[in-house]
């Protein structure tokens, strides 16, 4: 992905880089197309009926995603509370997903594969929200 | 908007309403739309320098709504504590972005069109919140 | 909606305003809904293996509606072959879920909403598409 | 990022890739992300006023990619028609952003390496565009 070197040259970045909330944001890309992959898959298998839970869960993580990559990626002005609460409500979406993906791990692999980008995804976007200081709003 | 009608006919739903939720999904795409054209006027203004927090608040708030009206629109299986969340994270990309808007209404019609869209998502995503009892997680 | 009200109140559009193509981007966004809220609902059926080709529909009518209407809700500059082609792109997308929804209509009421839906926004896309004349890139 | 992996694991694709298709995935939610920052980046220079088309382009494409690499990322049912459709408008989008952004690539590094991120998923999108045949429709 390009989205260290966009985000090391934005004008007002260059020199004060916040790594761990750049490894967030190819987390967040990275969890939202595993997500729509997952839900996907889910309803490819023949026991849809019983994965339909995931799918609902694949699909609200994948929103989640969407939203906090794309916030995260943005560094003109200022909107560092919003930023933290859609870090914490998007860590949320992965856990939620990553636990129910991984409760059925063995009988399919594309939810393993999922389980995974969720728990990076959660991990990164809790360590990115304690990066994150409001100072105003 | 369809909204209401989809809602009402989905499996789990019928007979159950809840009002408010559906009217908080409508907000949410209004007001989605709403912030896509206001960063784009904003951007075509004449003085765009003075706005770019402006146009910065509206495509968070747009990445917002987005996420928590699909959130919202979905009723198979759940996801609570999710869903709550990011109807307050919605709700407070909303108070930021109003507030920016509102405070140069007077200059430019599409932030007061803007702020209002911006109000009525933000009153409806909290009292949608409200009415959502996470039971498990 | 404060659709109408937020583009004619874009400095570039001011007194010369495209009807069809703002009754288009509201047709997007209800469509979009529609269609998240139709793969929900359909997830929630007892017979959802046999409907797991309408979730699909729905899935990705949904996403070509979210571009199109955003796509077509931007006034600053122009991009007018890109939004053309994507106008058309989403009125096949429209097109595809709104035939299979109608094909089931008759057991799943939300089908039958979702359908109307499908058959609005492809026929505003394809209107709106009309107006657009391409005038360089 | 998780994408090879999630698509070889769906339950239709075992045993038969579509590797350029992949390809395109991956690159269709880099671009989304760079185009994102893009526009950021953009927004942040002091000469805003001078960018105002190249963030239109860059919120265009972002858009076209992500619905692009979202509809890409399934396998269950089919909708081939509407994938290459959408595929080409992609590549339209990131072909008229990648132009511009090329255009002052010189003076600012963040449009340089978005032009190469859309240069990218243009040639991804159209090569993956040929591999479809829609069967049906």
């Amino acid at each position: 992905m390009h989205a260290q070197q966009m985000i090391k040259t934005h004008p007002h970045v260059r020199g004060n880089t916040n790594d761990v909330l750049i490894h967030c944001v190819e987390a967040c890309f990275d969890c939202e197309q595993a997500c729509i992959a997952c839900s996907d898959a889910c309803l490819g298998e023949n026991m849809v009926q019983q994965l339909t839970q995931c799918i609902r869960l694949n699909l609200d993580c994948a929103d989640a995603c969407r939203a906090a990559g794309s916030l995260a990626s943005r560094r003109t002005g200022s909107n560092e509370l919003t930023l933290r609460t859609m870090l914490e409500a998007c860590a949320l979406a992965c856990r939620t997903c990553g636990d129910e993906c991984e409760s059925h791990a063995q009988q399919h692999e594309h939810c393993a594969v999922c389980a995974e980008a969720c728990r990076d995804c959660e991990r990164l976007c809790h360590e990115a929200a304690q990066t994150i200081t409001p100072t105003r709003q």
